[in-house]
């Protein structure tokens, strides 16, 4: 027996959407209930895949099954493919597993030939209708199955209407619609060397093979690279009796949404064109009517739909795209599907079905996309203005989207000058080739930051994301002229003081000012309300990333429940700590170096109080020192410069004495790979004094904010440990200093000491780790540099984008965690970390747990808590909700 | 019952060695073999431990088991500890597990006071020689067990010697022994504030703990680190007759080996020294006779030590190294143990010994250090010159040993001239800062290279590895000034020309030329015997890692069995290929690209050819380019300045714009951490045409040869893959060109297409790289550096040293494989590995491929074969040989 190729819309169902494709199972599904749709049936995605895995042939038994199908359709409808006397007319359309809206090929009309051409026109009486619908059977099939230039076809068309008073299609009249039909065959045959097939069975096979194929075209390929979908779903072909919205004014065609898909508020929403088949409505042909219109319009048609729209909307349990026709009066329903809507939309509606009754708060959450919470978090450009910019030439650059938001100000070529205009009052974008540590201060004021090199862990992407500024790096089209203040790109030209506008959501930058849509929190009730509900789900923990006291508020009013990364060297940046600490480093003794640590210690303390008191009564994990000496200093080769000159020119022996000096120290910190040189818990066991001054910071903090009671729960973390011995020294130095400063404050404060895991050998050794960290916190940034040996600041210029653009790597793993690489260390860590002790904390402060795939995966493998920036806390509440939803079990409990 | 504290000479035997440490070993083994041994017996290395664990008090019932064995002593030898009729002493010696020769504490003459003074002068009728034993328990006692500073007793001993006609020790009279008494006695009290004690048993007692305290005394604790010896083995005690040389001119005392410990030579060797007691020989108070002549002073004696010492050979079947006294025209043997021997010696005594029927094959094989062999393979320095120079300032500084051997000649400070004065035929020394890629040349006309900065991979350590050349880098201490082709250390100045010399096995700098020794493999008769005797003991195959034909016919000549590593971009470096090579980076499209790859494919092709002839029926692995395109070009500094420097003067504005047009260039490509940058596998994926021309090289090359009958096995390696993807990507391509090149030559060849494993992530997903690559070559170099995080070049200079110093880390894990964290992944990678493809062929060509510890670990898991450079090929057949041995089950077949 062969398979079962072909399914009636009345065998199948809605749950059968692997097989039929959605378009298939939603026809099947309101067949089923009853619902009025024209007869049909669908060729499944087996047989798709079976046709290619054939060698592009229909598998065995397929095409019997099609013309029992077609046997079947005849019988219910009482007309007959390919007769005279009473035609049958059929569309075929493809018809995915996923939408892929506008991506897949359709051809209506199949079935026309002229005898039954000459049938149609008899039985509707309406002859330009006929040759209306033969003149569109022959251009899709031209273009569609047989690949030919559809322009040829519009030119045809576009003659044509030229000639009419209304220059409109409808104003075609019949004996123009003949012509039009003439030129159309001319054509086809000009291209194909052969005659348009009257054979209807021949019309038939064609365009379902072509459906076929074109999941193979070049459009649906990038769609599914760009949407993750896989090659090997294939597609599913529906061939549906035509129905015609073409025949007179008491026909039409429409689209509606059974809520408003831009606001989420509960009105039906869409467009209802009369005469005039679906694609009209899309091609914008003519201005449609709004659907409400359509109640005086057609008052009963009207009172139809909304009825049944409803009916859709309970059915489905979901807000419904619905396509109908009217034909002569009747309505038909063409496909119905979830709707596509913003993502205020998704979370509104959401919400509303819950308190409608109609869904339940699980399901709520599990419906709104992560990345839709994000999309309302950050200011952003007007969409309309966006547009208008594309299309009047001011958008001028794309670079990286390194930090999301908008931002508008004047384009501003060094920080020092940044810092004094912003300090002005002006809104100021920081323009630089690249940015280093001397910048951030100008960088703090700035409204947003652009850069022509660097990746998204260049410093400029770094700084940004942790003060989120937006920000725009590697925008390798503009040539940025710091000497004479401006930025090219080729002919166009930006001089310092000229207003930008960069989206550092997308990595779009424009010229002049566009219009802002800001957000406030607290009027955002409907997400919040979501997100309370995300959190009765949710067992994983969301922490933040935060550096200082503000953005820990802000993450607080965000959900946060604990800092999981306070970073600790940003504040080693800041301009008044600057001397200070270049004498720390260039220290030829550590006396001489505990006197500058000494001046830095009152520094740390502070930041670390503000940092205690937002976060009273809840966890704050400290990392101590992490980067090399050397970003504390200026960049090797500007001295390189600044030295050469000054020798040549011989102007100021002083300067050059100083510059020389510097240089000779950067010199002596250069290094070749930085990212695995001296820095974390190296620096911390090479240089004494640094982490101990940290520590004793952290405590005397702690303690004085105790005092004031204020509820403090300091971790302290040590960064880059790779063997148990560096975690051990350390651990036991700074236990001890710990201990020595809550005696002297006389209180004690609840603390840990723990590690990151950031490097492929503590992830492999993490049950030695184990016997001294009280907690983990997976630095999967670093750990996937690092397992993957790519340096994320020269692979995403150099290679790393292009790698997953060909496929070589599914995804940027920076972006979403490598479960089989990364995530198999992670694996190994936690449950060697267990064994060693049972009730290690575990948790990740990489840039992933942001990110709702590797915030599932964290969920999977036991992890107490995910941390990631701010922003992304609600983003995070709800991808672990949604994990826990997804594997109510984890992983360690199976 | 309490412990076994204290086993009798006779209670023991060679096997409780850890237990009795090895002199009480020895000495209970002598005593049963019937040997002349002073009766005597040994606390453990137990009872040590238990004293430390009790916080330094002696473990209970063990001064009862010294008092037991006491007087059992007495009643073997009639005399009575402290009694003054006939009184016994003894010594009280150190003895651990391994020999730690002069680390270690001894006192002689214990039980002597006042009383069994005046018994032991009426006895032996030598008051002088009772007098002369006083003041050595005295001063021995003062200095070991009473940590009195020996200068004290050494000024009173100087000054009496002083006041007699030949000065020496034996000049001094029964007076002057009895007023040095008074005097050391006088000391004794002053810095003690107590009297020297005459109560015998504190004596023991008190000498016992000292020994135990030594064993964590500074320069034990320091022996220790530096050779690996855990701090829990804990030091035996030996209490042992006391038998004196120094008894008059029928009395002596001498230290013998049974072979010459220089030169392996069956000839008893080693000194006697009449008149005096152990010590005297060590401290070169006199100078001794050597033992040959004792045959003409003592003929009895001689011969009863000969036939002793032949027994003591036979019975421990190793060359002995003996200690002994002649007391009174007696002989008493005092210690025996395996003699230290230099690496010729230890390879002639292995393979004499085999011969003589003494020992197996095994043993022999067993029996020599692989490092032996390495020493005997390089050119070294005469060692007498060195001391020579040591004493006499000529040695000037001390660097990295970069790449071993001894080399002389003129310092020449740049790449360029050192060329031109070899090509005239001066023997050259390269002196620079650092080398880059432009050096090469110029280095491999060299001698040796000497740099400044740098660490064990830095550009010079690894061309001059490659290449054999001595190297010496990241001398800090030493000044270049190439400016003024000068270096200094201090006041000490090296003017270009001046002759240096440079030991890049020791890391060590000479002014001056040192004599040297030369190597020449066909007269090392020994050590090829021994080799082979490996060889048939050995499963593990040993390769070469060798970049030019001479480099792989050097490895063939000491026995390598394959390439495992060829360096392909090595011939990129070389000068007139650099116009092709930097015309091909600058490349602006493929067709452009591919121009200049046509121009290198000959050049290549030769390279390969000369290669494959070399090696005739062997395999020959080949590694597809690897570094970063930056590193044939000039550095950027160098560019920054010579730019910044032309602006400033603006003397020669075409050669400028040629500088800025190279400077766009480099900076275009540089990276922030090229370890990890676009290199590798990702050069062939992102700069198509590079790998096909090498690939097309290779086959002609090997197609060519075959054709003149060569038998060549090809195997070509894709270099730091980390995901599956790039692997099979790359392999699909370059094994069609490969079949291409086969079509088009008309000959098949034998090949393989495989990867490294050097990145964790290929390591991790290793059973996937399986399905693709016919082999796996472990890049340990790399892997080593991404598990940990240590960039080699900055690790080693900056904190890796100090890590290995601090006992952070056990061992450098560039020099010995870290078997818990790199070698974790590599078990994984052979399990996956052979789960997917069970005849997958597994090897190493990291420097790891050349260390024993981590060869044996290479056997352990199973590998086919280790590459290593041709120089280490031999310690290699001896390592893996030894591994064998050690471990005849393999892991996997457990």
């Amino acid at each position: 027996m062969t398979k079962k190729w072909v399914y009636l819309f009345s065998e199948g169902n809605k749950d059968m959407r692997n097989l039929l494709g959605g378009k298939g199972a939603g026809l099947a599904e309101m067949t089923n209930a009853g619902l009025p749709v024209p007869p049909g049936f669908t060729c499944t995605t087996e047989a798709c895949l079976a046709y290619f895995a054939a060698g592009n042939q229909f598998p065995e038994g397929m095409w019997e099954q099609v013309k029992a199908a077609m046997a079947l359709i005849e019988k219910e409808t009482g007309k007959r493919f390919g007769d005279p006397s009473n035609p049958l007319l059929v569309s075929v359309r493809s018809g995915a597993r996923a939408s892929m809206p506008g991506m897949m090929d359709t051809v209506l009309n199949v079935g026309l030939n002229p005898e039954t051409l000459a049938g149609l026109a008899r039985i509707t009486g309406n002859e330009r209708f006929a040759y209306d619908a033969y003149r569109r059977l022959i251009s899709m099939f031209g273009r569609i199955v047989k690949g030919i230039d559809g322009k040829k076809f519009d030119e045809v068309l576009e003659a044509w209407k030229a000639k009419t008073v209304g220059r409109r299609d409808t104003d075609l009249t019949t004996e123009m619609l003949q012509e039009i039909v003439k030129e159309y065959k001319a054509i086809y045959k000009q291209e194909l060397g052969e005659e348009f097939p009257d054979d209807v069975w021949k019309q038939l096979s064609e365009a379902i093979e072509a459906v076929f194929k074109s999941w193979f075209g070049e459009r649906a390929v990038t769609y599914r690279r760009l949407n993750k979908i896989p090659d090997d779903w294939g597609t599913a072909v529906n061939i549906c009796t035509m129905v015609f919205g073409n025949m007179g004014d008491d026909s039409g065609t429409g689209v509606a949404f059974t809520r408003d898909p831009n606001t989420g508020e509960k009105v039906l929403y869409g467009e209802y064109l009369t005469n005039a088949q679906g694609e009209d409505v899309v091609a914008g042909i003519r201005t449609p009517m709004k659907i409400a219109e359509l109640q005086r319009v057609n008052p009963a048609i009207y009172e139809q739909f909304v009825r049944l729209a409803e009916m859709l909307e309970r059915h489905y349990r979901d807000m419904q795209d619905i396509e109908f026709t009217v034909e002569r009066g009747r309505l038909w329903l063409l496909q119905t599907r979830n709707g596509k809507r913003t993502a205020r939309a998704a979370v509104k509606i959401a919400v509303d079905m819950v308190n409608e009754g109609l869904i339940t708060k699980a399901e709520a959450v599990a419906r709104v996309e992560p990345e839709q919470v994000d999309a309302l978090l950050h200011p952003m450009f007007d969409p309309a203005a966006k547009e208008k910019a594309m299309r009047e030439g001011t958008f001028i650059a794309k670079g990286l989207n390194a930090s999301p938001g908008a931002a508008t100000g004047i384009a501003v070529f060094d920080a020092k000058r940044a810092e004094e205009r912003a300090k002005a009052g002006a809104a100021v974008i920081l323009v630089r080739p690249e940015t280093s540590p001397e910048d951030v201060g100008g960088m703090l004021l700035s409204k947003g930051v652009l850069t022509q090199h660097g990746g998204a862990t260049s410093h400029a992407a770094v700084v940004a994301r942790g003060n989120n500024l937006p920000c725009v790096v590697g925008c390798e089209s503009i040539e940025v002229d710091t000497e004479h203040r401006r930025f090219t790109i080729g002919p166009i030209v930006v001089n310092e003081g000229d207003t930008i506008s960069i989206d550092g959501t997308t990595g779009e930058v424009f010229k002049g000012a566009l219009p802002m849509l800001e957000v406030d929190w607290n009027k955002e009730v409907d997400l919040r309300t979501l997100l309370s509900w995300a959190d009765e789900f949710r067992t994983l923990g969301v922490y933040t990333n935060a550096d200082y006291p503000r953005d820990a508020r802000r993450a607080r009013e965000f959900g946060a429940e604990g800092i999981g990364l306070c970073r600790t060297e940003h504040m080693f940046f800041e301009e008044e700590r600057r001397p200070s600490v270049v004498g720390m480093i260039m220290a030829k003794t550590d006396e001489e170096r505990a006197k500058y640590l000494e001046e830095l210690l009152p520094f740390q303390r502070e930041d670390f109080e503000g940092i205690f008191e937002a976060m009273d009564g809840l966890p704050v994990i400290i990392r101590l020192i992490d980067p090399p000496m050397h970003e504390f200093l200026p960049k090797r080769e500007t001295l390189i410069e600044e030295v050469t000159t000054l020798r040549c020119t011989g102007a100021d022996p002083q300067l050059l004495a100083e510059k020389e000096r510097m240089l000779a120290l950067v010199e002596s910190l250069a290094e070749v790979n930085p990212m695995m040189g001296l820095r974390g818990c190296r620096v911390g066991l090479m240089m004494p004094g640094v982490t101990e001054m940290q520590v004793r910071a952290i405590f005397q903090a702690a303690c004085r904010q105790a005092k004031k009671g204020i509820d403090v729960h300091v971790e302290v973390m040590i960064p880059l440990v790779t063997h148990v011995n560096e975690l051990r020294l350390e651990k036991e130095k700074l236990a001890r200093v710990a201990e020595e400063v809550i005696a002297e404050e006389g209180i004690r404060v609840d603390y840990k000491f723990g590690t990151m895991i950031e490097t492929p050998r503590g992830a492999l050794t993490a049950g030695e780790l184990a016997e001294y960290a009280e907690f983990f916190s997976f630095g999967t940034n670093d750990l996937t540099q690092m397992t993957f040996g790519f340096s994320r600041d020269d692979a995403e210029g150099k290679f790393l984008l292009k790698y997953v653009e060909q496929k070589i790597l599914p995804a940027n793993p920076f972006q979403t965690l490598d479960q089989d690489g990364v995530g198999k260390l992670m694996r190994m860590a936690v449950e060697a970390g267990k064994a060693t002790r049972p009730d290690i904390e575990l948790g990740i402060c990489g840039e992933h747990g942001g990110d709702p795939a590797s915030i599932d995966f964290c969920h999977r493998i036991g992890l107490k808590y995910v941390s990631c920036s701010p922003y992304r806390v609600p983003v995070a509440r709800l991808a672990a909700a949604q994990a826990a939803l997804r594997s109510p079990a984890r992983l360690e409990d199976k």
